[in-house]
């Protein structure tokens, strides 16, 4: 069965788009750690982030890098810190996080609760930087 | 005035080293969030980790994915997580964590105490792992 993120790729589930090209897909985080917090993922379904060939995950990098600008763009922080956990949905997606202090990348923190079109808004900022 | 990392690459600082290549270094966290806790560094001084080249930054991530399956061959896990927070050492520096479950990734848990020689011997058995 597809993934939960490959059903959101496919459209069957809607997501908040944030950038996507032929092999990638960033949206953001429902239950975000903070304001603009992204899930950047490769397009083809692989559980564990190192089993990707060295050129697929170079690839996710460099989009990610990209998406990472954008968002840097539409939210000012110092840095956009980036995870990877992957224990719960079993398709590689790194995080992505608009940083001003360490605490903002502790993800058992309360996160926060953003509306649909808190969400809608935030989306369509970091997609009109992304280049 | 070199960064802590950059004196560490140099050897002016001891550091349980665990790979090293031309352009890339990895070694022992000293104050681990688990077993193995390892950061893996561009060796050129680069505060914010997207500030470097494409080609950079793909390399770095070749280079993180070879120390991640020395680490997972040296001490069973699930999954190696990576984290990428850049907020006190001012030297781009991907944080990788054998992981087995999501908590394993918390920073702000309390971190591990151990001895020098117990670093040491994790080291070692990580380097015999590096292909």
């Amino acid at each position: 069965m597809a993934s939960l993120f490959s059903r959101i790729v496919a459209g069957e589930i809607p997501s908040h788009k944030v950038a996507e090209d032929d092999k990638h897909y960033a949206f953001l985080d429902i239950n975000p750690v903070a304001k603009g917090h992204t899930l950047v993922i490769p397009k083809r379904e692989v559980d564990y982030i190192f089993d990707l060939s060295d050129q697929e995950l170079a690839d996710l990098q460099i989009f990610a890098k990209k998406v990472a600008k954008a968002l840097r763009a539409a939210i000012p922080c110092e840095k956009v810190g980036q995870c990877v956990i992957g224990l719960e949905v079993r398709h590689a997606h790194i995080h992505l996080v608009p940083m001003n202090q360490e605490s903002d990348m502790y993800f058992n923190k309360e996160h926060l609760k953003l509306s649909q079109d808190e969400l809608a808004e935030i989306a369509s900022e970091i997609r009109d930087h992304f280049e």
